[in-house]
């Protein structure tokens, strides 16, 4: 099966990529967890890249905050599909982040999702690898049918208590 | 070979999607163009998509400006990966419906582009359908190659007048 | 009595949306309070706006953070009212909820109140059922009168404090 | 019937507002219409409102750009439903008067459309009117149906064209 | 002596106004501070703005959070110079406050200080008194030179200790 | 009678500040304009402002766009009241300017007007020479008058013409 | 002499960049102006930077626009000081441009001159290479009184012409 | 060797501003730290920019937060490169102090680095001399070999226990 790989700029990034590791855990989807820093490390973060079809992930995940290039330096450097996940840093409340990574030039897409959205970094790896393989399909719908049977366990209980 | 569905809400947003609908056509990857607003027509946009992967799709892209909630509403639908293209509408730059198609809750992930990056929305489509074809792969290389070399002879053209 | 149907996306958006229950209560119109929502429950957020009518709701307050789409999923069911209350939530201060509620496009309108704005969202109910029933337009003259006599009673306090 | 109160603060808002007229016309919902500034016109504008429930008024739209004030002030001397129109100026977009408008304090709601957005103020005025008035109800419902029909034909003619 | 008329929205502003009323004490300008809405008490506001130049004030200051009305609606009830306060709020760190204070139409202007700029408001207040007052000017040019001798005085400090 | 001081800080600026020697010159208030910039002609300007109280003026209004430091420059030199408007330029809307104006540090106030606002900051620097001038006072309370009237023909032409 | 080196991440980007050749030019500072992407050619881009030393450059200059990589991308492979243009494009203003160029993480700084603020760039170089170049400085204070004059010959215009 | 002075508009930025001072500590690079306002000590922070190259300083670092005027006005009276801070204050999250100190008029630049940047400030500043100065460039390369190694470092520590 196709790996996902993840890439995080600095350690700091940790507590918020976290969930990314654990939602593909949870699907039982293959991963690889790095710090690559497109400024300290670009080598190391554009040999990722480049290597990563052969190496077999299937798609790469990249998390920074800030002016987050990471996401489109491993773009640069690979055909696989690129998530960016936009980190919030101490001002700017990912502002900065966000723009940085959705606002690429036309030629080189990351496919960016919300600002700390690390498990739906992780679901949409999952969606992309099940665009050919049935049994993460099925997965996924199995995580949705629980979202929302969640919800509604929640509202009803909420109905109970409230209008009583 | 999985079909790529384009929507989008407003017959005022083809300008821009077009771009999407070209890029698709130059890859040789079958593509399919559908006007549903999230809004105007929530019925037909949802079964569109809850149908999609029984359809043949692998890959859907959603275009909408101002309160862009279509990518979201097709997400909702289906576990095939949605791609959100935000459109710039009259005020605002574009900035309404970037943050209304990325900032999707936990769980179900847009993979948002550019504000107005269609033609990423097509590469990021043909991207995640490479994942298993090598032959989209292949085309996929040969555009970013074709890329390169166009900005490298464009150096050259400017050196040589800049330079001189 | 028509009744007001409070919507709200998630459970977390219970600590802020209360206050839009508590306000009814006082109101003493009838009022229910669910979570749904536009993303996990797109089918039962769908099926509740479009019985609204006829199930004796007069309004819907719809509430949700991040890519509210909620407030525009309901709109999209009913002819009724539906009010908009955007959420803030971790980051962008509730920027996002609120132009993903208000912007909405030509044809469908919500009627969007302040950021984290759950009382004013039951009074605009409020006066929206009042437009026909003296007896809630007393209520809410009543309300308005309290608010101005407490401010004035505020300001005699301050003076007989600080100008003493 | 209820007439719905459209004041806009300056001529030159007449612009966007005419759509709003224009659409309560095209629904048979009598109107009238005046030019009030929350500044330069404060008293005439405070007894438009406070006058306009024993006018007959059922609902209030108001249109103002830059530090909207317009909305906020009718509201503050009327408990009949104030609806406002966030109208761009020619800097910022419209956001200085978008938050002008729905940033209302505790209390006193203001219910807001998108900026410029003068149809739909006019839609949700009729759909508040239509709480209790089948006739105006019956007419959402045809508009909403056109609305739905037209999207679908245009989706037909894409079709047609595009995927021939 | 001219006296200086502050008034805030809410007595959830005083302390941040408080600044205001302590700089006026230092300053041995008289003032008066009041608590009045420009939503829950207009009669009250405008009365007070309406009647304060007749009542010996020169100045007036208001200072309001979130869809900030009071400045302007007092300035379109005086022509004495109104200074305005943007206060910050929970939500939007008072650019909601500060572009409904600052935005205003042409024909009323509110000059507008820092976002919580409390003792900047005062000593603007104070500085419109000094036009014609030598002793109110010379009191300025007194805290101008503390100001600049407390600088100069932690530098010194600074230098010692970082230089050594 | 004192006199205005109206300084910008290009002669690309004077498209905008005309408005304001304009309305001075309705107003019959004596005024002088200069171009000095805070980052070109520093000491120019710093001369300006020092000497401004003994050469006669009252007010000084300063007009800059982008990294506008204008305003502040001539704050920090003398204790009359300086107005600031921010001007916009080719980008971010004047938000720059606005920012750059009006978040001034404790101690230095400057009376910031809306973005453009060129009459507006006229008609504060009148209302500023008003306080201890009838004569300028009862000329503002007539403009005052006759903004009121101009507003009150509008309205009334236009109800003639859509209420007919 | 060392020489400053010139990037812009596509040619559209040429305009704006003119200017900071233009600038050197005058300035007789010898320059190389060169197209590589960030994205698109990123090999040539990292290593024209990490040679730029051994190639006698002192400076490099950086435009680009969107998620503007280029800067930052250069920084990460040299040590010479880098600045960044940031690049107005469609949407937002240059607002993505001037977060992704300036946001730069701690330990690889990008010196951020103003959106499209080629000239300055020039400009920042040349002082730069002044630091131990007496002729640069030399006429850096050259052009200083330049513009010096110029404003003051503008502001003599102005009042002959408005002041009369 | 050429020293960096380091200026803070007050000592509420020292908290910050003491990386940028510990970073040329760490460089062995000399360097003066002082508190100058452009605001309340405008004469002393003017003398000590005109008299910065004569008193050996090669680059001048200035932090300010708010209306940051203070890179600027020295960049106003020396052609030495000036590096801006921008300094987050309590609201806005530092993009006033960001725009204030970015967006220089033409002719003036100042050295932009990230809010709060400190350290990069100090690391912009050691380029700067470096252009010239082998051993500091040397000093630079040893810098950025570190932080490589440690991202490696991490980088390695983390995979042995996540991939593990």
């Amino acid at each position: 099966m196709k790996r996902v790989g993840i890439v995080m700029g600095s350690d700091s990034d940790l507590g918020v990529v976290q969930a990314a590791a654990d939602t593909l855990q949870d699907l039982q989807i293959p991963y690889e967890v790095h710090i690559f820093s497109a400024h300290r490390t670009p080598d190391e973060a554009a040999a990722f890249a480049a290597s990563a079809r052969d190496n077999d992930f299937g798609v790469l995940i990249a998390a920074a905050g800030k002016a987050a290039h990471l996401a489109g330096a491993l773009a640069a450097r690979t055909t696989l599909p690129v998530i960016g996940i936009p980190i919030a840093s101490k001002t700017l409340d990912g502002m900065d982040a966000l723009l940085s990574t959705v606002q690429m030039p036309s030629g080189l897409p990351v496919a960016t999702v919300a600002i700390d959205g690390s498990k739906n970094a992780a679901i949409l790896a999952a969606q992309i690898l099940a665009v050919e393989d049935e049994e993460i399909a099925e997965k996924l719908t199995k995580m949705r049918r629980k979202m929302h049977d969640s919800v509604m366990k929640k509202d009803k209980e909420l109905q109970d208590r409230l209008n009583g």
